[in-house]
Formats: C-alpha cells, structure tokens, sequence
C-alpha cells in the first residue's frame, strides 16, 4: 500500500475512476467562473473556434482534481499541490463527454532537512475514445515513512 | 484600446475587480471538486496544516479565471488558454477574503506564418491585506490588427 514517500518510486502508473460532463455542468461552472460565449450558449459557440459547446479549462482541471482526490495518490496523506506546472489542454470536452485519468510519478526528490519528500506526478485526462484533453504536474509534498 | 496583438507591450500592466469568498462557496466547490476535510469541514481542517477552513486552490484558480475574463486583457478577443505555467499557491484564501487580480505581460511572440502572436501574461491574485495568494502564467493567442 502507497502510503509514505518512501513508497514511492518513479514510474510508479495510477489509474482513477470515471465521471461524466453534462452540458448543465459546463454551463453552470462557466457562469460562476468563466463566463465567455462558447461556454454558456451553444448558439455562439457554434461561430466560435470551437465549433460547439466546449467546457472551460478549469472545469476540466477541477473534474480532474476531483478524479485524483478519488485515487489517494499518498493514501492518508492530503493531495496538496502548492505549485503545479505544464497545464495543457490538448482537446475541448463536449457535454456527454467521459473523462477519466491516469498519472505517473515522474520525479522523486527527498527532503535533506525534513522526514518528507517533494513527489511529482504527471497526469494526463482522457475522454471516452482515449484522446488526451489535459495533462498537468502537480509538485506535492509527502512525509518519509517514521522509521526511515 | 488594446484590442490586438500589436496594442500590447511587455510591462503592460491590468488590474482588476475583486471577489469575496464565503464560507458556502468554499464548502460547495470543495464538495463538487476537492472532498478533502480541510476543504470542507471547519473542526477538520482545525486540525490540518492550513489550521483552518481554506479554499480549494483550483477553486482560487477558478475565481482567478472569472476575475480575469472580466477584464477584457484582449478586448474583444477570448481569453483561450491553451497552456498554463508555473501555478504557484502562496498563502491560503480562507472564509470571508476579497480576492483581486493583477496582470503583467511578460512575453510577446509573433507568429512567423499566422497572423496572430502568443502572449504569456503573469496573474498574481492578492487578497484584501495586499498578501500575493496566487500567480499563474497562461500562454494565449491573441490575432493581429488586420492592417499589420
């Protein structure tokens, strides 16, 4: 069980659970948080470069939270970025879409002066014909296991 | 009126409205996109590093974005990120904060075959005591004047 960064080791695959983006979703997260055309109304989005309805990026990374959340990367330990890089969004995610996730550890580095780590994982989204629409690297801290 | 590509300048500086974040709006994202205890349950997250209720960071994120749109930092063009750098969380957002945004472009990139040019711009989200809570860099495309 995963549970220390001591459990850890680069290269180290996760694979996470599934969720559905309705179009009432895509809406309502845009009118909160971002409110532009081809997230609201799928008149204009059709005359949009997205050519439909598409959700905003930070929906997709919130759903992806949600879906890392759901994996306990560290077991009990909290899944607290406090920097994330390289967020790409590499296709629009439609209402009906089907993402799910999937990440690897891609860095290690122990702390010299504390019993923690810095892990860093790279996670990619997919929708339900295996496309990618979203990778990102969260850097996240991870205590070292109380005996090593 | 910065309306093109060709209206910005590296150092062009914006400055944006502000938002406050409530107790619900902290609980109901965290609900729908980051379930962990110090995102959602005050006596929980007593307990936790953050020594308190704080928002999600995809939720600071997310309230970054609707403080940004409304800005216009591309006149009638979107604001169509494609790429996001360097999310850096610095200080918790807690019940009851006014968040505000600042933006500086920091690089500007003609295209060689199109006309339009990529523009990075550093975010940097304070809260009311002038405490930096949030940077993040997205890379847009924003087109040329038709006349360039």
């Amino acid at each position: 069980m995963i549970q220390w960064f001591d459990d850890l080791t680069v290269g180290m695959r996760y694979k996470g659970g599934e969720a559905e983006v309705t179009r009432d979703d895509i809406k309502r997260f845009a009118a909160e948080f971002d409110p532009q055309p081809f997230h609201l109304d799928e008149a204009a989005a059709e005359k949009s470069m997205f050519k439909g309805l598409a959700a905003s990026g930070w929906h997709t990374a919130a759903i992806a939270m949600r879906l890392a959340v759901a994996l306990r990367p560290f077991g009990p330990h909290p899944l607290l970025g406090l920097a994330v890089d390289e967020l790409r969004w590499l296709a629009p995610v439609r209402p009906g879409d089907v993402l799910r996730i999937e990440g690897e550890v891609v860095e290690l580095t122990p702390s010299r002066t504390k019993p923690q780590g810095t892990a860093r994982v790279k996670w990619t989204v997919y929708n339900q014909n295996d496309e990618p629409v979203l990778t990102f690297t969260p850097t996240v801290i991870v205590p070292r296991h109380p005996n090593s």
